[in-house]
């Protein structure tokens, strides 16, 4: 099986960022896969959990790369770094965390 | 494409607990998926991230269901309760979020 790291963002927008900058923000955040080779896929979802472990964090971002050198080089990429700034003006709160998926056998 | 809900808690664990008792806890983390039938699947890893944004968690575990419904019957369950207190016991921070993977058609 390849190899395959998960990049999570968990994202809380300021008051008064509207529901219509966050869409394109997340647009602009999902054409990143076009603009960046290592970053392989993107999906994103809004916060549904019930048990209130979610501390204020609302919306969810996940994207796959092939290793973590991939993740580095997405980093340090200029479109990453331009959308970066943008979307990290919006936010109030921001958590991300890199994870190889490891399945166990029982 | 079936719905499917992912279920993501981070963590991180108290000092003194173990590496043993870590390995243990994720294995009996894993088994829930043949005692509770809504949750379809399970796994983890460390984190690995780069950009010192992960406020201090260590862990990722993401397991995933049908739909909420199943979430719910989860945390509700015997199995989980059972484990949940043990497992939080164990931790010095938590967190959990639940979303439903969108992808962005551009």
């Amino acid at each position: 099986m390849m190899e395959e790291v998960k990049h999570i963002l968990l994202a809380k927008f300021k008051d008064g960022v509207s529901e219509e900058q966050i869409e394109l923000l997340i647009k602009e955040y999902a054409n990143l896969v076009n603009l960046i080779e290592p970053m392989k896929s993107f999906q994103w979802g809004k916060d549904v959990s019930i048990e209130n472990l979610h501390q204020g964090f609302t919306h969810i971002f996940e994207s796959t790369f092939e290793n973590t050198e991939g993740i580095a080089e997405y980093i340090s990429h200029p479109a990453h770094a331009e959308y970066a700034n943008r979307f990290l003006a919006q936010l109030d709160k921001v958590l991300v965390v890199d994870y190889k998926p490891t399945r166990v056998h029982l």
